[in-house]
């Protein structure tokens, strides 16, 4: 059954592969499974319709047969349980790269998401300007942790992982600060992702929407 | 095999179970699942043994055997998958249950940090009180569809799951900033979530660290 995720029709990102159907269609890639999209306009995220799939109006959503789901996380999790590719065999490492998709989530991309509203949603505040630094700090402290327990390694935990998928997606919406430069490794390993076969038919998919819609 | 928790040996929320450590005693209580907790200092939680536990230098932990884990959303999800009682046996209901664990972390959880930081890391700021109606908004726009899609249900999907209880102590981060007050179907779900005989086990034994080492 092929399975159907919702995505901007126009992404706010001009296709750099920021919105969050970006992971999922990358995990699907990984995974060698075939799947739709439905664009949704800003207007009809926040109607009832999307809302029945979508507690919070957004995207992505997937759907397969009489399973719903939101949250992108929840979605990679749920495909990497049922296809190979995503999560290792083994049951402690398969448990430690699940532990590096809910820090990729839960620890370095709140700090991150804070830079996201201090540009666009605050930006033309009095405080902007004196703010800012503060927050580039606390991502800073948050890269700087995971820069050393990367290491020289490829990826954060033996071989890619659903983790890595994450923490990437995760290190694209970093990139544009500059903050990578001062972290070679973290630059070179969010390289590496998008080096990926599935991650470049995932990147081309979501670009080609904003091209055709452009 | 009893698995090894860490928690703060002074935790900074005065016991009131605001810290990360609570999420996860209240799963194992749920699981019914013994357990030990090693204390840390915030000295010791920044030294490479911490580190090697959890790269980020917080807590929680969870040691069990040769597994380590840390983020208290995976520590949760892995006790749910070895234990009854916190996520449903069909299996879409198991993978919704999970998204609302997600939810939690990665929706609702970055604005209730983003006010945290207002208050403990800004508060001393010029711009503390012009920007906290801003922060206290962006709080109040997913309580609001929190509190929609959850009507007048007792949990969140059917029967409770791990995804409440994440969701619930996201709750209690929010309840002192007064925001329920305007969503009485969210005040008494915290309120469901808190009466439950685990959570009150939970709660104690996390307080009893605070009292023993005032």
């Amino acid at each position: 059954m092929k399975p159907i995720i919702t995505a901007f029709e126009h992404s706010p990102d001009r296709g750099r592969g920021l919105a969050r159907d970006m992971r999922v269609r990358w995990a699907l890639e990984e995974a060698g499974v075939a799947y739709d999209v439905r664009l949704v306009s800003f207007a009809a995220m926040k109607e009832p319709a999307h809302r029945a799939l979508h507690p919070f109006a957004q995207i992505p959503t997937y759907e397969e047969g009489d399973l719903v789901l939101f949250e992108s996380g929840a979605i990679i999790l749920h495909i990497a349980q049922h296809h190979a590719g995503l999560l290792p065999g083994d049951a402690n490492a398969r448990a430690r790269a699940i532990a590096w998709m809910f820090a990729a989530v839960n620890t370095v991309e709140p700090p991150v998401l804070d830079l996201q509203v201090a540009k666009f949603a605050e930006g033309d505040k009095p405080w902007a300007a004196e703010r800012m630094p503060l927050v580039r700090e606390r991502i800073r402290e948050r890269l700087r942790d995971l820069s050393a327990r990367l290491g020289d390694a490829d990826w954060l935990d033996g071989a890619f992982s659903a983790g890595d998928l994450l923490m990437i997606g995760m290190l694209m919406r970093v990139k544009p600060s500059g903050l990578l430069d001062e972290f070679p490794n973290l630059a070179a390993y969010l390289a590496r992702g998008e080096s990926r076969p599935a991650f470049q038919r995932a990147f081309a998919a979501q670009l080609a929407v904003f091209t055709a819609h452009a």
